[in-house]
């Protein structure tokens, strides 16, 4: 990581945190946007609702960091000290901020009760400091600079940090920080290929990282790469981050399916809505997954018609016609294989009238099924009167990412053949 | 939090985090792992794959912590220098593990290809520590008491990080913390009623709690309650537990449905098994997400027959044998009704021949659908020859939580029909 201007801390304060009752993701929601600032986190801490170690905190963070911003600890209950902290810390006194007080009162009065005593905390302000309004919840953040340290205060529901952030305090941060070269990233987002395939494609570029830098991530079955590099404006930046991708773009370009930071299940969505098409899938071994993908987006009524989990023989047959001799019987390829697939892939076309028809069967595990080992998958993908397209997989991984993997990878099939065709 | 003898501090290090690329979900689940043997954790702190910050993070733990518990920074890269940073800080050497490196050379040879040599940096280990075992990865983790303080180092993936905690730390300090007065907890987890609904019947427990401690959670649509105290043995723990339970078991009994952190869906697959059951499901506005469900707990394909996703009237209609007349034209009740419901959870056993029929239909929004407004489902339950139960709901949230509450309200339907029949 590069050493930039602004080093800053985040504080998360609140005992639930620390018993693990809840993740930190206010933390990472807040790295993710001083990164896009350009400004540096070096440190995360948690600490519980305790006034001693709150201030020990703040005291170190005052030592190492040019802006803290804390989040928790605003609401009404007198275990929510961290303005109160911050107040002691620096020296300063809190007030009563009449608009904040007036907005939680309406609050109450909107919903036929009194306001009661304790609510009048959250509208306490540090004096001197600005007030960063809630337009989702009662307490008030604030913004201050003392001593040439920044300080930043936000609610802890994540719904109220995050909305304050983004009204507010970007550009409470902007205004003091014109002197910063801001980061610019891009998003490559990846289907069909693994994490370590990935990565021994681009060794190279990950190793010798120096402008534009590269980090790889998985998350929930999806494989993102972001590109960085610091730039005096989008022009600059463009022409540095450029070359890089087009690396990328010649070594694994077949793979990439977005440059933005969405799901494959949407781009998918969308092409299907462009191309005006419709789909139906069939799933054994993934479980109703790709349907509980398809049917995540909003508007996916329009493209997609529906689907059979196909989770035993029985079903496979009566509503997908697969004869009983392909399933069953000496001699037989079993529910588990091409056949299948793609009997499956032609029955949930012939059942709905889709204009794509998915089909997924495998072993997910944790037992083999029919001898055949777990994380071996078929897919098949049949389009209107095409020859239906059949895979064979082999799937790492335990059960819920077996399924996962598989599902995603259904919808790289569909999406290669979206993207040419 | 009540002070006890041990004050924990966990270190989870890696720029992925403060980049915020990844939640710090490791520091959540050593949270909980360490509050359930009795250890207060006192901060949580995230650093970079930083050498000197790295080092002053370890300074400042030692000087407050009794348990320093590290997670990340084992792996083979140059980044990876957890190990070298404490045995740098508490002026020990490093050796290398010859178990782990065998292991790690199997791994490779068994794939064919040769270790490269930055992998044996995985197998390194300080000079007198403790060696745990990584089940299911390559890096060595590590334990070790130096100057009163004991250091675990655990690897950042989470599957490695959580079988090592599970298999080999429990037991590492439970033999050096026999002094400590253990908390012990409860977990009573609820279905079919809302996070303010369960609040406000528990009120008075949860605002005057002493001890017991209650701590109401809520995650992925699941409700829980915890309910903590420290004593001296589990006879005591119990006899200080029992009778809070009693009080919460007398106001909200009907929707507590088991006493363990398992899902409802792995509850109900339970009942289904010993019950000898079977169950299908037809679909609309979850789109898939109960047969996921279902379909996530290994061995389900003997209860779990299968199902229909019917998000077309076109579906509904053909696959399912719901009349036209029903679903459209003219002041027919619509697909979004009580009738449309029943005639589905009928269709489904009629299909599939399960004991069980569960239907779900409604408007997951964000539009509204044949006017009729965002959260509206009906679910309906039929189960042999009896009448069918069709119940009306109105669940708030986005597209995604309204296909999770209308899922997760199906099984509560379905479980307490299991429960008492």
């Amino acid at each position: 990581m590069e050493e930039s201007n602004i080093r800053a801390e985040i504080i998360a304060v609140g005992t639930e945190l620390l018993l693990g009752q809840i993740v930190n993701s206010n933390a990472q929601y807040l790295s993710q946007q001083l990164a896009s600032l350009g400004i540096d986190v070096y440190f995360q801490t948690v600490v519980g609702d305790n006034e001693r170690r709150l201030k020990q905190a703040l005291q170190l963070a005052s030592k190492r960091a040019d802006l803290i911003v804390c989040s928790g600890g605003l609401g009404p209950t007198e275990d929510d000290i961290t303005k109160q902290m911050l107040a002691q810390f620096i020296g300063r006194g809190l007030m009563m901020h009449e608009p904040t007080l007036h907005h939680i009162q309406q609050f109450f009065k909107q919903r036929g009760s009194t306001m009661t005593e304790n609510n009048a905390r959250q509208a306490l302000l540090i004096e001197g400091s600005d007030a960063l309004p809630n337009d989702v919840g009662m307490a008030v953040g604030s913004a201050l600079t003392h001593d040439h340290i920044h300080y930043v205060l936000l609610p802890g529901p994540p719904l109220e940090l995050k909305t304050m952030f983004d009204r507010y305090v970007k550009q409470w941060l902007r205004q003091r920080m014109d002197e910063v070269t801001p980061l610019y990233s891009r998003i490559l987002k990846f289907a069909g290929i693994g994490e370590s395939a990935l990565e021994n494609q681009l060794i190279d570029l990950i190793h010798d990282q120096q402008d534009p830098t590269l980090a790889p991530y998985a998350m929930e079955g999806e494989l993102a790469l972001r590109i960085s590099t610091k730039a005096n404006d989008e022009t600059q930046a463009e022409r540095k981050l450029a070359a890089t991708k087009q690396v990328i773009y010649e070594r694994l370009g077949k793979h990439i399916y977005t440059e933005e930071d969405v799901t494959i299940e949407q781009v998918v969505t969308n092409l299907l809505h462009q191309k005006e098409r419709t789909v139906s899938v069939a799933e054994s071994c993934s479980g109703g997954l790709l349907s509980h993908m398809f049917t995540t987006i909003p508007g996916s009524s329009a493209m997609f018609k529906g689907g059979v989990v196909c989770y035993t023989n029985e079903v496979k047959a009566n509503l997908l016609q697969v004869p009983f001799a392909i399933l069953e019987g000496d001699g037989a390829p079993g529910a588990i294989s091409a056949e299948c697939a793609r009997l499956l892939a032609e029955g949930i076309i012939s059942l709905t009238h889709s204009d794509y028809g998915i089909a997924i069967t495998g072993v997910a595990g944790p037992d083999q099924a029919e001898e055949k080992s777990v994380g071996l998958v078929y897919i098949a993908l049949k389009f209107k009167d095409e020859e239906v397209q059949v895979m064979q997989y082999k799937f790492s991984g335990n059960r819920a990412m077996i399924k996962l993997r598989a599902a995603k990878m259904a919808l790289y099939l569909l999406w290669q053949h979206l993207h040419k065709a």
